[in-house]
């Protein structure tokens, strides 16, 4: 499928079949490519949960207010992130990089991030957003569609998936096969209100 | 092009021909897709700028501490988000919806921003940067390459955008053509190292 017709045909769907199980090889595929989703100096904090387990969907499931598609779509996964990540032996993100690269990186990585709680939360949520866009649109790629989720009692599924300290959960996102189509779109603002020139 | 070849060649490009502008329309293409990015509750907070100026890009390089990106690509869009678009004419974001799930939408969005100012701020990041993938896939798409960027002084930049009280900006977004292709990958961790199964 191609990149537009994917943006365009990506629908927030709440109703899978809950028969239905995804081709062997997709979910790997789906989530080999949000590795590859950009990170700011290649920090790569997000922390994937994939629930397979019936009992834990159950629970989730509860912990989302009832939503179905937490239990009946094929595939769930929570996106997390480690807030820590910019200081845990940061070295691995610029590996394959020079020397000289790494002695220029790894001082400025520590200069952004060290004692700047808001940067550092605010980087997990942006970051979990663009990985979050390339698992919906790769898994729309493969014929499969999503729900993103932030609905959700965050303590209760903190709880649930035993979510380590120094970690925040960012969304959750439902994939499978569609038993009835999303609803046609809410209410869309035109380009022009949310777009501006030079500046506000 | 497809959706996985887009993900697997984008790439954070950071020399660009200064010379090349987009083709007509293709800017506008870019963020039409943009705006189909999903937001909790259709809020559709993000606010986007984009700077065709010469001299405000200018003055974005300095502020961007002289990342050449900022000046040289064809397009720059700096990412921003209204923290407050939860609560203005909410019904705008569900005016195609039935009434009675106007009647159940419109106080759940109440409940679940009001007076939360971590789930606001959290929020804008997190829809940041689902449409910044969006945007940088699109452009891909189109056979251009991106840059996303973090790395600015974001009181300079606000100056300069005139960026309204209560917004507050997530992230840039260079676009145009690549001069020189991107640094081969810094250092990719294992899959298996940030995808756990049914919890942590």
């Amino acid at each position: 499928m191609k990149v537009f017709q994917a943006i365009e045909e990506r629908r927030a769907v709440k109703r899978y079949n809950a028969e239905s199980k995804m081709l062997p090889g997709d979910f790997d595929k789906i989530m080999s490519a949000a590795v590859l989703s950009p990170t700011s100096y290649n920090i790569q904090h997000w922390r994937f949960v994939r629930v397979t387990d019936k009992a834990q969907r159950e629970k989730l499931k509860d912990a989302a207010w009832g939503q179905e598609q937490v239990a009946s779509a094929s595939e769930l996964v929570i996106l997390c992130a480690d807030i820590n990540a910019w200081s845990d032996r940061p070295q691995r993100y610029v590996a394959n990089t020079p020397q000289e690269t790494q002695d220029m990186l790894l001082p400025m990585i520590d200069a952004f991030y060290n004692g700047k709680e808001q940067i550092q939360r605010d980087e997990t949520m942006r970051s979990c957003g663009i990985a979050a866009q390339t698992i919906m649109l790769a898994a729309k790629g493969l014929g499969y569609d999503t729900c993103p989720m932030v609905g959700f009692d965050r303590e209760e599924v903190a709880r649930l998936i035993r979510l380590p300290q120094g970690y925040v959960i960012a969304m959750m996102i439902a994939i499978g096969k569609a038993e009835q189509p999303a609803h046609s779109r809410g209410g869309q603002l035109p380009l022009s209100e949310v777009l501006s020139e030079n500046h506000f």
